[in-house]
């Protein structure tokens, strides 16, 4: 009779374990749905941030992904800004068109390309711009995946941005400003936009 | 006694349930990690695929991945070549350099984009470069994700290269291919590369 007592558990417990392997195998599944994709999906431009700090661990989380991303003959040629200078903050604020939202948000990360890395040819040292871009989706899509928002605010290739960014972080001059990335606790959810475009697809099959 | 059967079974049971949560809570929260962390700290260069194909459903999660990049001003420059022509795979193998493995990928995904969008002022007409960069990574990290492996062969800026795609693939003048992307499945295991270096964080605080 005493054993008896937990019978009664047996049904609910059996279905809580079935439902709970359910919901993994069902996200693998579902029309190749998986948390990354997810991720990449619910990213969007976040301008308002809450009062919440970003812990300096988490910082350094978005920083690795960033420099996990490729680089053009492995040259590597980013370098990272983390400016939580409120003056500074605040100065790109009102010098930068469309970056008000960096005077509130806790830091922002300027993504930078060093131009005296990798092969000087012509067109080789144009690679930077590509590896910092990918470097910077990468950013992104960690801060997502961790609850932080982010909006890429650009930077190059406009002479104007750049020499204000240059002149507020004191940049030498090999060193190009790709981006500045504000970071931040979202104020509020954001809904990404549908840019899913079957036109911008072309096939190149066999002719027959 | 046809009830009591079942008591052995409680133990086991909860024993899995609770071992099966821990497992997902577990790795939410070990040092931040997560499926997305993973993914784009594991993703890495394949250049060798095995025979098995790639499913034109997962060709499109990797298209739909890639355009849910964000976009200056929300131009969308971009466009998608999905190359499954064995002639032109192995044309671009013979001409392009380092991109041997065309010949023997499944298919390629050659990214371009289109000059033509956007505003045609002389700085905002580069942002496609950023913004299909952006796109790639995106295409790179949602194909890790579905175990498929990829290689960012360069293409832009290099005027031979571009010209040689060109002709392959028929671009008109105002479509300039970034990069072609062989994608398949790997034919073994490649070991990413660590690249996290402190030394490329600066950081810039209020001075007192």
């Amino acid at each position: 009779m005493q054993r008896a007592n937990h019978q009664h558990l047996i049904l609910p417990v059996l279905i809580l374990f079935v439902f709970s392997l359910f919901i993994n195998t069902e996200k693998a599944m579902s029309q190749h749905a998986n948390e990354t994709l997810n991720v990449i999906h619910n990213r969007s431009s976040i301008r308002h941030f809450s009062e919440q700090a970003v812990p300096s661990e988490m910082v350094e989380t978005l920083l690795r992904a960033a420099m996990a991303a490729p680089s053009s003959r492995n040259v590597q040629p980013w370098l990272f800004y983390v400016v939580e200078d409120r003056e500074v903050l605040i100065r790109l604020s009102e010098e930068l068109p469309s970056a008000r939202m960096l005077a509130h948000a806790p830091l922002a990360i300027v993504v930078c390309g060093d131009i005296q890395k990798g092969d000087p040819n012509e067109e080789q040292v144009h690679n930077w711009v590509m590896d910092c871009s990918a470097a910077t989706q990468n950013l992104l899509l960690a801060a997502e995946s961790l609850g932080l928002g982010t909006v890429w605010t650009g930077v190059h290739p406009y002479a104007d941005r750049i020499a204000t960014v240059r002149n507020a972080l004191r940049l030498p001059a090999h060193i190009i400003p790709l981006n500045v990335i504000p970071v931040g606790y979202p104020a509020a959810h954001a809904q990404p936009k549908e840019k899913w475009d079957p036109e911008k697809v072309k096939h190149i099959r066999a002719e027959k």
